[in-house]
């Protein structure tokens, strides 16, 4: 039986992954976020625990009662607009290496943290693991992939496995409200004009269901190293936003801007091959199932509200 | 004026820094270290702190004090035979990490750091800064690539300038007697056979007082970015060795070992262009002058002891 600790666990994919492994029994089951459970009926089976990580001495102790065999490190800045400058991206390195240190010492077996496509030079397109090359040019790029250096180089110097999750666009229920998906189905049901970029380039989105089981898959995997986490499907975001407007029935609203000065990068799609043919996940939903199953969580919420 | 804090002050770099300084008079001069000042004459014209870097809340706490302007860290797991794979190296990148966070928030202009040789993939043979490719092999090498990474993208976020010093061998007075040059001066100045590798592999050796002078010529630089530091003159290890017999007139008791079964990179080499060309620095010794006063600075320990 594994002992599976979770950071993060009351953020948006946290909460996900959440379901996934409470669902399953087989492991017992610790969930770790600044201010403890959230409100609302509680998660059979998970116990909580409130602990500030970026707060020296908080991980060492929190790992001291835990002891987790198996690590899902999921906590790090992620404010929408922000996150990518946030000088708390150099404070997570900090707090993470505390917390994978302390993890090694109370004889932790494995560990899997959450990277991004944001480790990626963009002008790739098609972006594969170990292949495609690497960008540092915003702090949450650069502490990202020092980060994913650190945890493989300690790993293999303290014989502990270790996976990296490179998470591409997500969305779905709970997610962030100033987020693409969530801000245009929130102005769209709210009856109010969506602003969008002119919306050619393609990107890759998936489901967070789909995002927490791929990261459950990896954290019981025996892979060590990097796993795209992606649909493998590019979708152009104008051809994303306007499927959200037929879902609601209000593609009126929908207001596309005209091409930016600097363009975006055209294409940014994850290469899937290891997660789907190493690893053998497969997805739940497809993109028009998992952006019909988001309309239909945002309106209940507007209904239960 | 500038407020100059050295870290790792008691180490072989640093006291030969702290020379250059103290020299200097332009600048206030702080050096810190885990006992504070060293035994025997106090340097004039330098303030001791005693902190352990690695324990969280001393940097802080350092930095608070002292508030510099100029960081010259140069603090950091270095025992031979043991720093390159020694876990402290993650210990290093997140104590480093709240010594730069406390560095810039205190106003910190310019912080330069010590990195090696050995963050190259020795299968180069002339390293070329920011051309040749790098290993994340070890934890050192791992630990120090991630800790330049983060220090360039800390300086690009809060506006200060940065350096990172890539030091190849050295040697000199002072040397850690378990490195190459001085226990084989060691040896042979004890009338002792010095056991030595086969000796075909060629490196790039600087006298220390001359890596010190390139650390202060790279410290009071505007130049952002990395620099080799080396001689850019390669020598054999047989040949170096050998010149020591000559100059102790004890060539022999030096013993060359077979040629190992798995051969080391042939050659390791620094290009200097940036630190010649670019800052304008010149060595003070060759390497059979800096050798001369290695030899010379052991003579005198025997016959002061």
């Amino acid at each position: 039986m594994s002992t599976v600790l979770v950071t993060g666990a009351t953020g948006f994919i946290g909460s996900a992954v959440l379901c996934c492994l409470a669902d399953s029994r087989r492991d017992a089951l610790h969930a770790v976020s600044r201010t403890g459970a959230p409100a609302g009926p509680g998660r059979a089976g998970c116990t909580w625990h409130a602990a500030d990580l970026l707060q020296p001495g908080q991980a060492a102790r929190l790992i001291a009662t835990v002891r987790p065999t198996h690590l899902l490190h999921l906590a790090w800045t992620a404010e929408p607009g922000r996150y990518l400058t946030a000088p708390e991206n150099f404070a997570w390195v900090r707090a993470s290496l505390e917390l994978l240190e302390a993890f090694q010492a109370a004889g932790g077996r494995r560990a899997v943290l959450a990277g991004s496509c944001i480790e990626y030079d963009w002008s790739a397109g098609r972006c594969v693991e170990e292949r495609t090359p690497l960008s540092y040019a915003s702090p949450y790029a650069a502490c990202k992939n020092a980060m994913r250096e650190l945890l493989a180089a300690m790993a293999a110097r303290h014989g502990f496995s270790w996976g990296w999750g490179r998470v591409f666009l997500l969305y779905g229920p709970r997610e962030p409200e100033r987020k693409l998906v969530a801000s245009v189905i929130g102005s769209l049901l709210a009856g109010q004009p969506a602003q969008c970029s002119e919306g050619s380039q393609q990107r890759d989105f998936l489901h967070v269901a789909d995002v927490a089981t791929a990261f459950v898959t990896l954290l019981r995997a025996e892979y060590d190293g990097i796993v795209n986490i992606g649909s493998g499907c590019a979708v152009s975001v104008r051809e994303l936003v306007t499927t959200l407007g037929r879902l609601t029935g209000r593609e009126d609203l929908l207001r596309f801007a005209p091409p930016p000065a600097t363009p975006e990068a055209p294409l940014v799609v994850a290469d899937t091959a290891r997660l789907r043919d190493t690893l053998g996940w497969r997805p739940r939903f497809t993109l028009a199932e998992g952006l019909a199953d988001a309309v239909r969580w945002w309106q209940s919420q507007r209904q239960s509200a």
